[in-house]
């Protein structure tokens, strides 16, 4: 992600009329119509195989990471689009039991499908526009972190890639229980709509993303765009208590943590007062650090077995799992 | 597109509620909030060749295509998400020549695009979502034919399907002037958005679509849609008088003008006084035939050298260029 993709998104800026200045984040936000919009692609091979994910979750999840966005944005979706396009051989039930899902967690998330396209292609591949609206809010963004703003988390990191772990390793070891807890946090994440919203509201302009590409990056691109540093505590960060059964090693759980991606948690910055108001808000948000001035660079560093560990761009380079990892 | 693709449409329909009615059609209309929305995907050596449109041409066309369907809906285009999707070993020509051509178009048609994704796949992958506004118009769609009312069309038929022919077998014997403007009608076409709005304005409740698909395949959709027949003049369809020259012989020039695809043009059907107004607004649109009312089954029937044919699924399967054709 932070590689060629970057290069990619300067190339488009530029060729682009400085009125597109949403390129580069996850949603748009059309401040005249109140709406936030966000698209993204699933393909077959890349983002997911057929081994490990059934139709049924590859449709909710299609969804729940573009709500994962809105949520992010702290704004209420609406509507959703999706274009699906798949290989001629593809069976019916694939259909059936794709839009199954959709229709389940769209009504779970009270959205409507409203169109879309259906078309032939070698790998199955899922385009998901969602639009919601602010709804009287102004939607959050990666610029707003402040010094002195506390760090905060929505759940756990590292389950998801516990769960393809399991997915792809078997892992007949492990209980059955266990096994399917990090297997749902990989095929059925939650998008976090009700926390998204909740923080908009409390803090009025925090620095907000989900944690798509993993928490570090969701912390370094905090920093990137905010201009500042973090000082981030390793043993605040939350993670489920048998990740380590899965990670087997502590430096695995270290990199699962940061670097494993597919959580979908929100990442922010709000005020210490906010964040009173959001212990108290009922659902689960921890912090897990400090905004601090970017002294060298704009960074995160994260304290891990009283070391400072910095997350900068060579060690992004070299733990992230990006869609143009080189 | 008549074959597979309206099974799966089917499925779709019965695994979303009711409320998600617009599944099938090309564009969603949003009544609350005044919105129409479209998404369409294209994929490498599916919907394109590298060797036969440019990178430049390739961004044009992807909004162009989407745009048209804003046209059929008679709205006004405002906003564009853009996810793409490219190899790992795609050079930043490409891109900038892309975005390029995506600005070019977007700025003549006054959109804006305001996000997207960009990721890896293993063919090029572009899916457009295009917002767009009614604008005080309710949009039109392809149920709205009536008994009596004129079908009528924005421009010429077979051209982009003779674009694609120079493209593939060369045609040197062709002067190059010519072999130029049909190239252009193929990796160039024009969405028709000023004679959408036109149409909508002047005819109120008028049927209409574009002919991505080909003429015979909107024709058809209308009066399945709206349950009613067509009585078509093949003399009466417009085509580029040079067309004869690429298609070589009176069957060929038949089918590229009825099946070619990707023409986008508008075909549509509007009352009589409605055409006397469009016919002096100053946009070229032609009357091609009548609707009468479906005696046994909603079919377009052409008039063609003192026959009619009459255009049924049956037909349809055997010409029509389709996604899911079989």
């Amino acid at each position: 992600m932070f590689m060629k993709e970057d290069l990619f998104i300067d190339l488009i800026k530029n060729s682009l009329p400085e009125s597109s200045h949403f390129i580069g984040d996850d949603t748009a936000y059309v401040h005249k119509k109140d709406l936030i919009l966000t698209q993204d692609t699933l393909i077959e091979d890349i983002h997911f195989r057929k081994s490990t994910i059934s139709p049924y979750y590859l449709g909710r999840k299609a969804i729940a990471v573009n709500l994962s966005d809105i949520a992010a944005a702290g704004g209420e979706p609406s509507y959703a689009l999706i274009s699906l396009s798949m290989p001629e051989d593809i069976d019916e039930n694939f259909i059936e039991e794709f839009y199954r899902g959709v229709n389940d967690i769209s009504s779970e998330y009270g959205i409507l499908v409203v169109g879309g396209d259906l078309t032939r292609a070698f790998q199955i591949t899922i385009s998901v526009c969602i639009l919601g609206f602010g709804n009287g809010l102004i939607p959050a963004n990666r610029r707003n972190a402040k010094v002195g703003d506390y760090v905060i988390v929505t759940g756990n990191f590292g389950s998801s890639r516990a769960g393809l772990e399991i997915l792809e390793n078997n892992m007949p070891e492990v209980p059955e229980k266990i096994r399917e807890k990090f297997i749902q946090a990989h095929i059925n994440p939650v998008p976090r709509i009700k926390e998204g919203r909740i923080i908009l509201r409390a803090a009025k302009k925090p620095a907000l993303m989900d944690a798509s590409d993993g928490l570090a990056d969701a912390l370094s691109k905090i920093c990137f765009f905010s201009n500042l540093a973090m000082a981030i505590d390793f043993d605040d960060i939350p993670y489920d208590k048998d990740l380590s059964l899965i990670a087997e090693d502590e430096t695995r759980l270290f990199k699962w943590i940061l670097f494993g991606g597919e959580d979908y948690e929100l990442v922010g910055t709000v005020s210490e007062k906010a964040y009173k108001k959001l212990i108290d808000s009922g659902v689960f948000i921890k912090k897990i650090g400090t905004v601090v001035p970017a002294e060298d660079a704009p960074y995160p560093y994260i304290k891990y077995k009283e070391k400072m560990v910095k997350i900068d761009s060579e060690m992004m380079k070299t733990e992230i799992f990006g869609h143009f990892k080189e």
